[in-house]
């Protein structure tokens, strides 16, 4: 799934998690660049993805920031999940929106990582994503 | 959308809302109760739901958990929109879990709301989100 | 320190942490009651308490809160510290109020845990924090 | 107060404003550079700073890091205060330490802003955190 310029590039461990990701696929999310802590992906907001308000589901804004966090926290290669996140809102998004996420680590301790996604649609800011990693002992339990 | 019964007994401004979700409609989350600042709502993961480590996509966790805060933080009437929201992932969820979020407002100031809402599978907790709510003036720009 | 009445009945763990608590003396912290993830603390806000709006220091009133965190996440015994922590500020307090925080366990899962704190000033909400908890594997480091 | 060079720099609201903070004095706070969104501020642990665990109270990390915010935030002229805040505590700080916070804003919309403060000791990150802004409409109440 995604881009495949950009999934070519990315770390083995993060095409393999792509590649399984159904829910992204689902939204049609897009892996646009991976490498060391850093993500790009992009999703276009669709008619059957606005909430009662007529604007993007909030949830679906956190899921594609969700998705490059979780790119960015994967792209070192152990498996890393989230533990925690924090989401603010700053302008709605629209059916026809292309919303680009970019992730970055910010500082990485221990299995734990903080990484900062922000979410845009041309220059500007629809969301500012914090996200918490926890890398896991064992891959996945 | 969601179960008749729930809402059928929900404020007339939350009926209208969710009547109108479609990223809702799309995961499949039913609201089974709403009033006076409080929620109840579940969805069934899919096999399209889940991330590529196997497990229920943050994002659609995050995205039930923050319909029943819509729900919630609009059930006073007035329209209201998420500012920001912030959630932790306690255990994951799996194909053919059913979660059920339960929103309580916390707290309430001028035109913002602080609601709670935990994500359960039976008497086990998925996640626990809080969000931040904002009273729109003049209704949904 | 803190109310003797209330240390009395606190956790041996906790009255020897708060013994040795400089800061919250610093800041006239006392601690009301503890026990099973639960605690209260107090905190009189003074004149060199404000900050350059001529309102409690937000700092402060999250050192407040913070005090009866570490206390109710420490009540089970084993050495447990602040791992990430939120607040929402409500309402400003003032020189002379006396500010009350309540803490409760939300969850715990693993060494983490999840505790709510409201201050209050009287029946009043100043600010609503929430808490991340990490139990240490041998102690403090 | 503060560092008589740094503050000799600062926007003429914000030397104000911290000529009137008696909380940040209370705590040796420093402010060492503020300008256009950004700010630095530093604080040396005393003996008095520290919690039961022998280290840094939290609460004063959370202080110092909300006074970088603060002045940040203050920067630009109209009053603003913190309207919520998050904060991941990364390693401790002890009697002795240095630690120094830099502000800068992330984004503005409204009356609100987002800003990130990331405090440290020397090159190690200490604490990563997250503010939210909102500017009063006629100064503070």
């Amino acid at each position: 799934m995604g881009d495949r310029q950009g999934m070519v590039n990315a770390p083995e461990a993060v095409r393999r998690m792509m590649a399984d990701d159904a829910a992204s696929r689902l939204l049609g999310i897009e892996v646009l660049d991976c490498a060391d802590g850093r993500a790009v992906a992009r999703m276009r907001v669709r008619e059957d993805m606005v909430n009662g308000h007529g604007i993007v589901h909030g949830g679906l804004v956190f899921a594609l920031a969700d998705t490059a966090f979780a790119c960015a926290c994967n792209s070192w290669g152990p498996v890393t999940v989230a533990a925690a996140a924090e989401i603010a809102f700053v302008t709605p998004g629209r059916i026809g929106d292309e919303l680009r996420a970019e992730a970055s680590v910010r500082t990485r301790f221990g299995r734990t990582g903080i990484y900062d996604i922000t979410v845009r649609r041309g220059d500007e800011v629809v969301a500012e994503f914090r996200g918490r990693s926890s890398t896991l002992r064992n891959g996945p339990s």
